[in-house]
């Protein structure tokens, strides 16, 4: 085992020095040359524009920016810090976690911008990108990142990237036509983010089952400090999810409900993800897992109704339901999951984005189909135009979300499909499965993993000191 | 020692499997009902009342989402970050510290809503929800977490649960009191928050004390990394206090100028708790628990006075002055308040809540007393409109803030002795002496606390590598 | 060894008890006086005269508050959280790394304020104070965290104050010079902030060169959990960076382009750092030193150009420069300065702030030299006001540009140089060679660095349970 070890960690098959630096470097040359070709500033980032528009009689402080951009940045801390630390829970995988999390959100975001601008953003042959266009990045972003859970800990960052230029390609591709082609509604992105990125996560992870990764057992789990590291993406994802799904919303008591709906939702979500933890866990403890993870399925599942006028009651309802099936889901259905259906998922974002994304589009779709001119006024311009306009009746509109929910899963389902086996191609320096969940393999790792100190009596006079030793394979700078 | 230990851990007294389900399942049940009935969308959230508005000529730019919700968040950061991990110090109680902090914020938030606007917030029988009551409700939720911090590492959540039913309730009450009808001005809580939760704590936790709990003591202390974690706590307090004290002022001049005395007060305690940790800390060092804690006074010190015209050269007098007796409380006072009163105050709330919300309280009503017409001009109106308007003199504005102090002491020490007797009821299932301090009696805790590993030598290729293992009380499927 | 350690530990050299209180205590003192005589509010914070501009039409919401203010407070957790977890990479230098940036942040932003105001907001005899004077403080204390990066664990908080104190003022002198006797644009502060900040620290640094460093080797370098809290900062300073080259832009597109140009530099800075890192970094595997640093090279770099329409095709370019750059610095560049040119740069500031800085003031120089009205259109009045009036050339504004990066460096290396004698003088208690990169000499810290534990087996019920223990030099009260 020792060699076997040995030689994985010295094993040309998981050397990234050139396969990484080959995919980094081509697919950013390639961005940065359709930037160059097809991106321009849209009317408000313009300088030229932008002036135009002040001679119009607008004023800066209409600019568009000053009304998303503090929900863009909520949305940037959760897509790089709340994704990033959540994945953290991994006793020797927290570099890769947030490494990982971090190098394929940077290239999701760009190329997300050319394949969202590329389906629904052109203008005169041109991608127009503002702050707008900003928020979709990233909610595309965080779409792959779901995915990314589900592998984390059996592929490696050339497998990563590879799935999202695929993944950010299939979601535009839904995204155009649950949004613009089926005329639904979806905000916080339940179909669209959470069902998509779930499901197309799981299926990659059923083509990459790994048959034999309890060699790796011993590494996947967590120990006392990586999980108060994850507790800080889990956090900071509950926090700032009513921005989240308040994001795009339009301007005024949408943005406005839209955030009050989800902050109630997750509050819900809380005591229904203890209270079931407690029942379903060891002698009656609570899990870490649960805390981390199904708490927050209260913001996936008001994704879609969170804009509609679900009122704070209804989103509660949601909030606790969705809670509840999460966590009976870690302890009933995952173990299913992995041994019936083969699939190995390490984070369990079928039971935080999956499930909950599902219920997220049904309840979207029974709220727009209650929708009246009575509760919304003309407040239904906003929330459904083609009702307000009369081109549909409410009942409808349903059906339109609920069309979208199928497109989503069956996309999700095909392209992961596809995906896996394009990732299962011997090339990109996968982990053997001896030494799955280790950062050891793709990062240069301190042997010393605390301070490691002998403490030691002075002869002389009786003091007490802590003499502190670094081991390390290769001297360290520092940063 | 082991055999009560091992019985401790499987405990019947301490199982939660019952007691903290129906607690929070009824808790949740009675609060979507009473929302049901209760709670409506205010004119800016709600659809039909916003674009009725939007018809009258307002711009929904003019939604005040815009100019509250980044203040809400930065509020929503200090309540589940801030406090969530400042009280991580202790070596084994992390998990309990974020986790019961989650638990009961997430409780209290929901409660809050209920309770304010049933206090003060009602319109023709409907409590009308808002950016402004999401603030007021995190508000609340602040002070029962300070109260928590008092008896932290003690409790049980179903004890914690219970005292925030209660502290949530007579918090709203004193509010009412204090704003409504004494018409006394307290927007950063240095009274009805600082001063209530950290007084009502420090009842409970008298009434709680535990003459064997130096039982636990080798646990009542930090490790190297739990202290670091808990400067991400006191980093994220120090830094969002300003948006702490200004998220519910007058909207224009008070709102920057409540922020910018918070942000100086702050930077002179900082500099006055490093100099005085340095005095009396041993051996000239730095004591992590000054500068966790004491250098955090300076934003509960302007609390009550920052909305006015203190100036920075004010705030900087009244911070250096907080953290002056921050220091000293930690280091004189808090070992008096353990052995003379029989107050166990885990996090020394008295000395970053109490004393300096008692100081906040007292420079209010001097700046209020002071407050001339000549300074405020027709500010006045936002800051004192009882003033303003000819109702009252400053002096007796001053002697209403006065007045206010007391009565929120008053109402704190009756409200914390009264719950302190009900939460001694031992049908909590709170921890023996022995094992406080401890996330094992109500967490599954892996028993490898750090990624465990030996470094080997391979024989045939002289190449180190580490080998990691992890050992469980149970399997830990990972998040 | 034993007893030189021992004695070092209680060495009235190192020991702080009169000098840091004293330095914290006079410092502030001054601060406070100079506030009271020389600070005043600015129109948009004083009620008096905000109140004015109301009866004279204008709005509460037209407050600048609202347009800076969540620009302001990313900054601020940049500088809080950022630069102080960024540097948390070394073993047992935790406590000081982010102890000591919060302390002499929060010194120097109040002298920030005093030193800039001098030298450039005057009203009158008075300083003004409002948002963008917070914002402008903490720009300028980030420079000196910059510096502070470079001498990083070698030495005392004493040193780093009486630094601030210099640095801050120097950085005031120069920022003056560069942007209102020069003219020059630097929204971001390529020039002022990084590239003063880098080489002002590189000096000292030079200065207090240590030939006997290697004696705390051993100690100069990362564990496990430590790198972890070192990509906190990263990922914030990522994230927030937009923020930081937009916060005192020009309102509207300004603001709203500088932001976005920033965004997609760092997308393209962090591709370009993992494809080298793998490159250079041994055996194939990434280096967190390259992650944790490289990354942030794009916002360094756009910080001077990032305001004008760079376009983000432009701003890509220059961030994957940026990263390239960077990366090789740290494999190639700093041993040649340690070994060579004698400055020992613990973190890294030359490869991170440095030549990053540089290249973004070349590619400012660059931009701007062709500005032209046909890109600009009346935008042009914002970013350069001097080619609008007419009254210099674009090609003379990129001259102006290049001359401020020459003052720059001139001021910063000169200034560094004077500052490090002055710091060289033995009486700020700074570490001896023996005990570098160790809190122990200035923090009370606990022997214990996990929480320590024995498994044992209970004989009677063969049930596992876990004891943990606390040792410390003495005992600590916690928070």
């Amino acid at each position: 085992f020792g060699f076997y070890f040995t030689f994985s960690m010295t094993n040309s098959a998981t050397n990234l020095r050139l396969k990484l630096p080959v995919a980094c470097i081509i697919l950013e040359v390639i961005i940065i040359i359709l930037f160059g070709a097809l991106v321009q500033y849209d009317n408000e980032t313009d300088a030229k524009q932008w002036h135009k528009e002040l001679a119009n009689g607008s004023s800066n402080y209409d600019n568009d920016f000053y009304y998303r951009y503090p929900s863009f940045q909520d949305v940037h801390v959760m897509i790089f810090i709340g994704f990033g630390f959540l994945m953290t829970f991994l006793q020797r995988y927290g570099f890769s976690s947030v490494g990982f999390n971090f190098l394929i959100a940077a290239f999701a975001l760009q190329w997300a911008t050319l394949m969202q601008g590329f389906f629904h953003g052109m203008h005169g042959g041109k991608i127009h990108v503002g702050i707008e266009s900003m928020i979709n990045a990233d909610f595309c972003t965080g779409s792959v990142l779901i995915s990314f859970g589900a592998v984390l800990g059996k592929t490696s960052p050339v497998q990563l990237l590879v799935m999202s230029v695929i993944e950010v390609t299939l979601f535009a591709v839904n995204e155009f036509i649950v949004l613009s082609v089926l005329g639904a509604k979806d905000a916080g992105g339940s179909m669209t983010i959470h069902t998509f990125g779930a499901y197309f996560g799981l299926m990659v992870a059923r083509v990459l089952y790994r048959p034999n990764l309890d060699k790796s057992k011993h590494k996947n789990c967590s120990v006392y400090h990586s999980d108060l590291f994850a507790m800080i993406g889990t956090i900071y994802l509950w926090m700032f999810w009513p921005s989240f799904n308040s994001a795009v919303t339009a301007h005024g008591d949408d943005q406005h409900r839209t955030a009050m709906n989800t902050y109630y939702s997750l509050a819900a979500c809380t005591l229904a993800t203890y209270g079931l933890s407690a029942v379903v866990a060891h002698d009656g403890k609570l899990d870490m897992v649960h805390i981390q993870n199904a708490a927050l399925a209260g913001g996936v599942a008001v994704g879609t109704a969170g804009e509609m006028m679900l009122t704070p009651f209804g989103s509660m309802i949601v909030g606790f339901l969705a809670g509840t099936i999460s966590v009976l889901g870690f302890k009933f259905l995952s173990p299913i999951l992995e041994e019936k259906l083969k699939i190995q998922d390490t984070c369990g974002v079928h039971n935080l984005h999956g499930m909950p994304g599902v219920l997220g589009a049904i309840v979207g779709a029974v709220t727009a189909a209650l929708a009246t001119k009575d509760v919304y006024g003309d407040g239904m311009a906003d929330v459904f135009p083609d009702i307000q306009s009369g081109d549909v009746e409410a009942s409808f509109q349903g059906v339109r979300q609920a069309i979208s929910l199928a497109v989503t899963l069956g996309i999700a389902l095909l392209g992961g499909l596809i995906t896996g086996f394009i990732l299962k191609l011997p090339i990109y320096g996968a982990p053997p499965d001896t030494i799955c969940f280790e950062d050891g393999i793709y990062w240069e790792v301190s042997l010393a993993t605390t301070p490691s100190h002998f403490v030691c009596m002075n002869e002389h006079t009786g003091l007490r000191f802590v003499h502190s030793v670094c081991v390390r394979v290769q001297g360290h700078s520092g940063p």
